[in-house]
């Protein structure tokens, strides 16, 4: 047996996410699928995490161990050819025999993308949220993104249900572009709750209308309530840029 | 009657392209049945140039004559409704009343896309060409396409069936540019024969993979002989950017 680190893209539209699903079809599910095809055993891919239904990956990160005598170029080449378009594996390295692509992750970047036009793109529908007028003020929205950097509880940044005890995490890099109707969301982290890339989107959104200005997602930080945050910005928007190991 | 010019952006996936047909789905049946539906009447909608089947815009114009009262805001808020979210007018204006967005038309600017790595990407499908290795030579595809800015005669790379009976064209900028994967190719002429921009793509890839100097493009425009030059890029790499009045 031999351990690979799978580097994968996906367009999630339509998809019901990352995790394979009693119904829908999933990233998961057809890797899993197409893997056991390939060995001609049951075969588990395990993703270094979730992505929710209609979310987007550039390079989601997995492990899978494979019996069969198979090098890193075989791998991409045998899986593309079973999976749709809409999925590829992007890269194939051969990697240490416990090597986890969800326990061994040190940080994780995801981008959050919004067209904030009166018109929507036709190029954009489902991959960035569209907010109509007023124009955000990207200034604004980029101050509140700063803020969060450093080591916080983000609790309010959290829908009920995620699988994790403490909701302590320690933002690397959270920060605001503006190009054109296009504002680009950049987010690292050592590790993120259910959802919070989409509701800090959410509340940034609120703090661009100029309802709010920049210090008050330290009030929604500290106040460690759901509902004290802006709403949760649509999967669509959303893309798992790459894992760190 | 007020005549206005129509900024429209569409994904031609699934489209005849901009010219209806007797059958399928065209950008200008779409738009003609909107406004016909709008004014009451039937309206003709008339676009600076068709563009293929496959082949997406950015910044087509078209001008169009409505009898009744509506500002251009409301044209956008009115039309819009009536489309699918694949095409959408971003500005309208209103025009003099002999504005004739084909006839009136000094340039347009097309972009040529091209994905060249093995693996296709999930979010290029339907808007790049995927050439698999080896790696183009951008280098050598800049230099070529630099030769075909000026007056030319373009018959080399023209598809027969074209409604014109010159062939000379002036090219304005013809530039290659490349980042990661993705080759992009932009052209600006005062005129475009038929395939003109795809046959000339997918000239460049040929001078691209090596086996030609950046000088052949020059043999291929003299010979006049579309046999000369290389294959039609597939059409959902090309973008019509804009048109300059």
């Amino acid at each position: 047996m031999k351990t690979f680190k799978l580097t994968i893209a996906y367009d999630g539209t339509g998809l019901v996410g990352w995790q394979r699903q009693a119904a829908g079809t999933s990233v998961q599910g057809l890797l899993e699928d197409a893997f056991s095809e390939l060995d001609g055993r049951a075969v588990a891919v395990t993703g270094a995490g979730r992505t929710d239904a209609g979310v987007h990956a550039l390079g989601q990160v997995a492990n899978v161990a494979i019996a069969r005598e198979i090098d890193p170029s075989g791998i991409v080449r045998a899986i593309n050819v079973r999976l749709p378009p809409s999925i590829r594996i992007v890269d194939a390295a051969e990697a240490a025999p416990d090597f986890h692509a969800r326990f061994d992750a040190r940080s994780k970047a995801y981008r959050y993308r919004i067209w904030n036009a009166d018109v929507m793109s036709p190029f954009e529908r489902g991959y960035a949220w569209h907010v109509p007028s007023p124009m955000l003020d990207a200034g604004v929205m980029a101050a509140a993104a700063r803020l969060l950097e450093g080591s916080h509880d983000f609790a309010a940044f959290q829908t009920a249900g995620g699988e994790t005890h403490s909701s302590r995490r320690t933002v690397l890099a959270s920060r605001i572009d503006r190009a054109g109707a296009l504002i680009t969301y950049e987010i690292v982290g050592d590790g993120f709750l259910r959802h919070m890339v989409r509701s800090i989107a959410g509340t940034l959104v609120e703090a661009g209308r100029g309802r709010r200005a920049a210090s008050w997602v330290e009030d929604v930080l500290r106040s460690r309530d759901r509902a004290a945050a802006g709403p949760t910005a649509p999967p669509e928007g959303l893309f798992l840029v790459s894992v760190s190991y």
